[in-house]
This record gives C-alpha cells, structure tokens and sequence, in this order.
C-alpha cells in the first residue's frame, strides 16, 4: 500500500475573471487543489475548515477523490472567499478581494488517524500554522512546504522557523531571491539551503521547474505546451501536489524519485489550467495523465544518440 | 567538409553596463555574436560593415575563429556604436544610444566564393537588408531568419516579404505575439508558419526554447544553470549562430538535425554570458563545449526507465 500523505492549508470558494471568461464559488485553495493533485498518485488525508455554507456539491469533489475528510473541520460561519482577475498575460493577477471568514480563527487539528501519516505536504498558508501541523505529526519520513511573497513580507521569522523542520520547500524564483535576499537563483537556493530544507523546487509557471536536491546536480524539467490555458488559478498548488503523491506512492525520496516527481507534479498540473477552477483536475482519466506524460518524454527527449 | 554558412548582420562596438561592472568598445552586433558561435561548428562566411576606426585586435577575433571576413566591408568613418545598461534583473537593459555610424548606409554585397553557401543565417538586421542578401545566393539548402521587436513596428511590411523566402524564423515570445496578434504561443506559431518559415524557434532566455519544425511535435529545450551571468548582451545570437553551425555540419535540415541544433545552440550560447562581450565565447576549447553539453543532458535526463 503506497504511504499516505496529509495536506494541510487553505480552501476557499474562488471568484475567478480570465480573458476566457468568469467562474463563481469554484471550490479553490491551497489544499483543495494539492489534495486533489495528490489523490492520483496517493492517499490523501486533508486537514482544513471549511464555513457551514461550504456547498455539499463541493464537499462531494473530495468524496470523488477519495480524499480522506475526517481532518475537515466544518464551523460556524462563512468559507474563506477570493477573488481575482487575471491580465491578458496570464503571468499576472489582481486580487479582487479576500474575504478570511472562518479561516481567521483556523488552527489546524489532526485526527489521530492521520498523525502517523509518511509524508506531510504544508501547502500555502501562515507559517505558525504549518509549524503547529508539523507539531501533531508523529515521524514523517518526508515533509515539505510551500509559501507566498505574502508570508515572506508579514511572517518571515516563523516561515524561517519552519523551513528549519522540513525536507523540501517549494517557492517561485522571484520568492526565492527576495527570501534569500541573493540575486540570482544558484546564490538564493544556497542560502534557502542553509536555512534548512535539503532540497529546493523553485517553479517557474508555464517555464516548468527546478529541483535542487540535496548533494545532486540540479534537474529542470521543462512544461507541457497548452493549446489554451482557461485559469491558471491553482497549478503550483497542483504541481506540489501531484509531486508529493509521487513521493508517497514510491515510498522514499531518493534523488531519483524527486525528479520523477517533478514529472509527475507537472504532469498533474497542466490540466488544472485547461477549465476554470479544479473542474478539470476533479475527474481526470489516470490513462490521460499516463499519455500526457508520454508527450512531455517525446517533446524534450534529448536529440543526440 | 562541413557545409558553409553565411552569417549576414551588424557588427558593433559596443558599450555595456551591468551589475557585474562595464566595458567599453567591445566587439558586438548580431553577426559577430552569430559568426564567433557557428564557427564551433562549421565554416563561416561573414558579411557585415565597419568602420575605419575598427580596431585591428578586434578584427583579429574573427580570424581566431577561422571566420572568412572576405565579406567584411571597411568604409571610411565610424563603426556602429551602441549602448546599453541592464538593470538589477539582467532581463531587462535600457538602450543608452545608437550610433549607426557607416550602417547607415550599408547595403550587403555578397562576395562571389559566398554565393553557393549551403547556409544562410541573416541575424538580427533590417529586413530590407536581409532581403538583399538573399537575392545573392545561389540556391541555399537552409535560410533562417532573426528579427527583433523594432522591425516589427517599423517594417513589418518588410519582415513579412523576407518571411516568404526563409526556411526557419528565429524570435521570442513577446515577438512572436506581437508579429502574429495572438495571445498565445501556440497560436502565434500557426500564425507565423502562415507566413512562410516552416519552422519557428521561439527563444525564451534563461527559460530555453521552443522549436516548432514542420508538421512534427513541438520540441521544449530547457537551458544550463549559471552561477552567475555577467553580461547576456549577445546570447540570442550565439544561441541562433550555434544553431545554424550545427545545420550546416550535419549535412541536412531533418527534425533530428533541428532538435540537435537546439542542444547544441543552447550550449554555446551559454558561455557567452560569463563574461563581457565575446571574450568567452571567442576563445572556447571544443572540450568544453562537449563537456557543458553532457552537463545539460544530465541535468534534464528523464527520469523514468
């Protein structure tokens, strides 16, 4: 039985305007979209809250994954609500509004069943409350976090914290230099290093990936080219997801399974992007995401003999 | 013995502030950086214009590489000038000035030994000017084409009748948008294979490339990781140059002999960004081209069996 995963962090209902047009009370979030990316490679245990509006409808999504709910607290109130609206470039957003709710008061409580939980995914949100996740678990053999410009601006000292706890950190290359304070990628990933992760992704959108795993060679990993993409609200969240189910389904992290996983997380993650919210990444084909990675072996192949 | 390729474009002494430091009168222009890249690869035939000014160390460089500078034309008065300062992000620089100087009025003349070149790579130069030197070869197996966004806003009439005439079309991503109107690459590359070229490489950067060869699966190549980036002035025309050597040394102009051309453009580009101006990538052991490109093979192997 491949190891289990728990994914802790945010879920929202998203408000979503694209140049391709609008969605309301997508099901969205941090965890939502790690989870769901998790479930194709793994079994997820998920640890949120959730308002009493949250639509039944919604929680079904999880239901379909097999997304295991015991960690989702439900309480009084509204769901935490987000809302934007992306440029022509897809590269840039404005937010709408951010409406916390009941994710004001969140601390997040591990159900007994989940605390032996292999491996622990701290997807985007405060650090203090990914460290009182880490706190509840018994002895994960691999943990890993991922964060946002926002909590290097207003959290700094515990994201540090917290990166001195876990095995691998996932940021983007602009969150990695103003972390790090170094100018370029190389320079900025040594001192993250120094931080304490052994490894380091630094994604780079639609231009894939790095992984920077401990004591090897960097790996890069390019995308899959998208005919369109609809709303790419989700897809590092989904990249960090689908690479951690690779993590526990292969049940070790050596350096040959972290570049798998780099496959496997972009692989999960180019479908996100193809429908507003998660309505593409909920009720995927496994034969679809088995084919699209045979595309990204052929697309980058190396040429010579 | 390897095909011939003759390399068409500006030659420059250049001005360069970066956050590494400045130089001044380096050895610049599109057809120097494309001449010293594709002379690792095969023979080259230069045609450009300086001035009188133009140094005779400076000249020397070409004949270090082995460059024929039969084509290259001497004119009484100043070479073109030009200025440039990056920024903290080296992805952006500001343009400090121009001085065409004797390119004012150059028009390329073809030397007759020139004429049967199997190759013809016109870099970065008016499309007026890459026009005329088309007329004078004879029946080239393989033409490609360099352009920038200044001739899409000032003569895109022009680049439009050269796109009719040329094998392959070289630009990046937000030109490849601008020259087509769409807002995605996908789209835009259908767009610009309308227009002629049966191949598009759209550069990225330090993001890579992408090619798109005729009627086959698009092909993603990721680029090496610096430590540290001196001075990009140039890198898109070596990486073009490294290209069209690796053509013009295979012989032939299949899918496989494309894609290999990217790893191989890739590479040499790369050198030239460790240091001010040409000065690494004049001087380049042939075992250290080799060496990178087992690095960039191992760095990007995919990782499933």
């Amino acid at each position: 039985m491949a190891d289990r995963i728990v994914v802790v962090g945010s879920i929202a209902l998203d408000t979503l305007h694209t140049p391709h047009g609008s969605a309301e009370d997508c099901v969205g979030g941090s965890a939502s979209y790690a989870a769901f990316a998790a479930s194709y490679h793994a079994p997820v245990n998920l640890v949120a809250v959730v308002g009493t509006d949250f639509p039944q409808a919604a929680r079904e999504l999880f239901g379909q994954r097999k997304v295991d709910t015991e960690g989702l607290e439900v309480v009084e109130g509204q769901t935490f609500r987000w809302g934007g609206r992306y440029h022509e470039d897809m590269n840039r957003r404005d937010t709408l509004f951010t409406e916390l709710n009941v994710f004001e008061d969140f601390h997040p409580k591990l159900p007994d069943s989940y605390r032996s939980s292999e491996v622990v995914f701290l997807a985007n949100i405060h650090p203090a409350l990914q460290m009182e996740v880490l706190e509840q678990v018994d002895a994960p053999r691999f943990t890993a976090l991922d964060t946002m410009n926002l909590w290097i601006d207003i959290a700094r000292d515990d994201l540090v914290k917290a990166l001195g706890c876990i095995d691998l950190l996932f940021l983007n290359d602009e969150e990695a230099m103003q972390l790090s304070g170094e100018g370029n990628i190389s320079s900025a990933v040594r001192a993250l290093k120094a931080m304490g992760p052994k490894s380091v992704v630094v994604k780079k959108g639609e231009h894939g990936a790095v992984l920077f795993a401990d004591g090897n060679e960097p790996y890069v990993q390019p995308t899959v080219l998208l005919e369109s993409v609809v709303d790419p609200t989700g897809a590092g969240d989904a990249f960090a997801g689908g690479f951690l189910g690779h993590v526990a389904r292969s049940g070790d992290a050596s350096a040959e399974t972290l570049r798998q996983a780099m496959v496997q997380g972009t692989v999960t993650a180019s479908f996100t992007t193809e429908e507003f919210g998660p309505d593409r990444l909920v009720k995927l084909p496994e034969q679809e995401i088995d084919a699209r990675r045979e595309v990204l072996r052929r697309i980058s192949a190396w040429p010579f003999a």
